[in-house]
């Protein structure tokens, strides 16, 4: 049977994205509801491990629901993969007298609390923050939505150069291992090829395709490329590949990077972020543990967090056919 | 039994939103992907009525995806409103060789097409274009997103000048039967009260709330105040009573007005605008009419247009507690 | 003969303007990298009275270069206007051995500082803050360009709705005596008429006007109206008065607001204000007092603050004759 | 003694520029308001060559002012190098009737125009449309502040980012051989080092000042490097030097590239191309020839073209020293 649940330690873990402040706020705005301590846990399972605590009341989170980043910070542990530096995380987490934890990050995270939890009968909720949005069991992860927003403004222009010019753009976006940000970005866009890991085009297709871009009377072509697709070995050399292919085209690369993580979260992600925060701090009072909150047809929905983490967000094929007959 | 479908007419209809040219353009390409032809017609159910309408291929709906307002405008018919006109209106459609009509459109815009269906047995296929979301049958209209995020904008430049003031501003934003605008971006902007159509919450407690407020240690508030809101006569009504009740408090009203309409549509609403021209054409060509494409649990899914017309959306209750919960 | 300065105060004084952070930041760094000590005064001269200080120092204004409003707030003092208020913060000034002041604000600021400083022999340095660019001896003050760039992109978003209905909108800006915002935001937006306290272009003028833009064959327009014009008793009365005189006209008022004083700082802003933080202490150093720091052919300048007080900063003649070539 | 000037061409040249479309209107329209014939040229030089033109009048450039790129598309013309092709080029002029030409970009098309106008006798104007602001002879150039605001906006993203991690970044922005953007980006986005190509830090002072700045409690550097700066081979060499050398610090690199050169202007370039256009146009009309329109201390100001080419614009010294002060 489970304790009666105090004080409730947040953190911050893995990539940061937008909305994570928005997130903290509402966990700590929840906890002082329920009348709960909220302790603030600084740089992730590090600083669980280093102790690097602060208590955080109502006010103390005034005004960062709009600012990107993290105010907990965030960090990679090496120490926390070990069975001794979860040890020291929990002898920490139980002086400090934290009852339950709510961890703000992505799958590597959420493995980690999991396993935590386990070996500690510790409560753990999840709350999904990366842009990625390759989590199961939500249909929306804190930050991507503000992400698509920053790499189709990014684009636009990038579009506006590229129309002048009548040249091709490749656009390296985020997403080692998904296109999600690639494919609906690339549509937001109004990208003419949009090149995912999950599909491997091949690159005479990509020529084929971008001759008949050109033949259907476009004079100017975007090309937006997940980081993980397979396509060239990487977006410079599919630059190469072109223009040796397709002398007639002028290409240029942009890679726009860090920048897709930061910024003022979305009015979405700030939503998100709100309902999640309640959810995961009331599931906990709810004496309910090792599960993480998400979004499933517009209402908060629990999935165990071992799904989260092991499920696989399949990229969405209607999506894929839109794409295409957007590039009639 | 339904004629083929050769030649499909679109228009926008009502208020503006963003979003909609990405429909539009949605449109006009699946057109071209099916081999059919598509005809804009201008000025909504007016421009049918006096035919004034332009083919439109593949390359004409180049870079619109992301610009606000209609490239076919849009305008309000008191002509169609009577059967006299609505006849003349069918005559146009045929003579041009109209085989269905896509009605992007709010409510208003819907029950027009639905009587125009019925009285002419013609194919119709709407599309929720307005930035209020009161439309029945999906989860978000066309419009709605990048609303949202152009009132947290709004509000965050106000919250600056607010802190530093330590002033109470009272935000006017759209939303005249429905809150939904109101309470989500009052929610995202970290609004200290929300005054929606759909709850009275009464002057008293209006100034009990702002007292609390003040007391737990906030210098500044926003109070957002939909235009719908019976709380007051309207908001320069509350500025007064809360002055009168409340001499500390420096009262300020902002009120948002138009520029909620317009603005480059976010990543969201150029997606889901894609998604919904596709559907809707693909629909009519399946033999459908009479439906509206809505958005359902992240897919898409159609809506008999008479309930998208009559049913109610209602606010939604768990954040309202969200809301709530965030100004502890 | 000056003492020697080792502790400067800082503070921000009347309406809030972006760009205000980034000068005091620029301030309490340039203090740091000559040694000095700086204090901020919060709530402006109420807070000097008050003795409401805080010693800054160089990390204690990370991370604020790009945030509207002001840290150290902003209030108005009615008890600093009488010579009793005024020896009060004279005696905290050197309570807490202040050795001189910058003041970040507009007119009325420079006044209070400029009878301060000559009350009690102190050194006073003024950086003019305020989007109203209403200062003599600086072409640009601090956050004019930002709120500038704050009502392009509004009525950008304005003329979205305006074209997709051949509407006219009345769009309100700032400006209660000058004319500085409403005529180069005019211009940047393209506005079909610009209405600034400086001239009075009458009525029938007007009405005159937007025939001619109409006949040109302008299907919506968009007039910018400053609070302080004087064509109609305010944007409302010139709303029904051109209802009336052009019934064919659908009119729409917008009154921007409180949002123009907030927001994020331009880049131009950001600079200047690192400059002008940089002048105003290094010449307290060099013995000047009793200045505006100000801008002139992009150099740093400065003007005696009386002159900036009583000088006036006439409209630019050239400008208006451009934005009348514009609206051909 | 030259002709009567009765028909105007204009064009865009070389790298595209937010602005550019605000001049083009400029003066399309100041043509329009004189009675002359504008004559839109299509893709710079080549579009002379080729006849490749299009009458534009009032109503043509209506809705293009807050565009980012060129209607008029630009691009590079290997002929128009040749004596041979400006012979072609100036056999077109004169069949279209041409008596003068506004041609807006950078140096590179400023020397073509003075070449084109000494071999035939044909008036030209410049317009300095460039992002750099490498210019003699104006203190702005068009799209230089759009661009500037482009990359403190990215810069800010990135910082979230590097704040949550303690991480380096190194964020290249453009500037071949002028540092114009990068230091007063830099100044303005609170980078901690800023590299241009007028200066050789030596990249052993570069890691004495980021030992410096972590050392003063920084927890993240941001730092701005110009494409033509000197200090590594390129960015990732300083990355790998700045890894090998300071091993605590993990790096990360950020390439802004085109996104810089597109994107709505600011309000402050389409003002400044409004006036530019008017004074291009009425310096023709004035008999003028050969001389590139700027702005200096606030107004607008002719210099002769060939000055404007060979002229050099130093790095503001002044600002060098407030960037070193404001990162104590």
């Amino acid at each position: 049977m489970s304790k009666k649940i105090e004080r409730i330690g947040v953190m911050t873990s893995g990539g940061d994205s937008p909305g994570m402040n928005a997130a903290i706020r509402s966990v700590v705005r929840t906890c002082a509801y329920h009348k709960l301590e909220c302790v603030g846990i600084y740089r992730g399972y590090q600083g669980l491990i280093e102790g690097d605590f602060k208590t955080l009341d109502a006010r103390s989170v005034n005004n960062i629901i709009n600012k990107g980043g993290t105010i907990l910070k965030s960090a990679r542990s090496k120490e926390f993969r070990t069975r001794e530096g979860r040890d020291i995380a929990f002898k920490m987490a139980k002086e400090k007298g934290l009852d339950a934890l709510v961890v703000i990050g992505g799958d590597g995270s959420f493995t980690g609390a999991m396993i935590f939890s386990q070996e500690n009968d510790f409560p753990v909720m999840g709350i999904p923050g990366t842009i990625d949005n390759d989590i199961y069991g939500t249909s929306s992860t804190l930050g991507y939505d503000t992400a698509l927003n920053t790499v189709v403004e990014a684009i636009d222009k990038i579009r506006d150069t590229a129309s002048s010019h009548n040249r091709l753009f490749f656009v390296e976006v985020m997403g080692r291992d998904v296109g999600h940000i690639a494919l609906n970005a690339g549509v937001g866009a109004g990208a003419e090829e949009i090149l995912i890991p999950e599909e491997d085009l091949g690159k005479e297709r990509l020529i084929e395709s971008l001759k008949r871009s050109r033949a259907s009377g476009k004079s100017s072509s975007i090309v937006v490329v997940a980081e993980g697709d397979k396509t060239g070995e990487n977006v410079f050399d599919l630059k190469y590949y072109v223009e040796e292919n397709l002398p007639e085209y002028e290409v240029r690369v942009s890679v726009l990077g860090h920048m897709q993580r930061g910024g003022s979260p979305s009015c979405w992600d700030r939503v998100l972020a709100s309902r999640m925060g309640v959810k995961a701090v009331e599931s906990l009072l709810d004496g309910k543990t090792n599960y993480m909150v998400g979004i499933k047809d517009s209402m908060m929905a629990l999935t165990p967090i071992d799904q989260a983490v092991k499920g696989k967000t399949d990229i969405d094929l209607e999506l894929l056919r839109v794409s295409d007959i957007m590039t009639t």
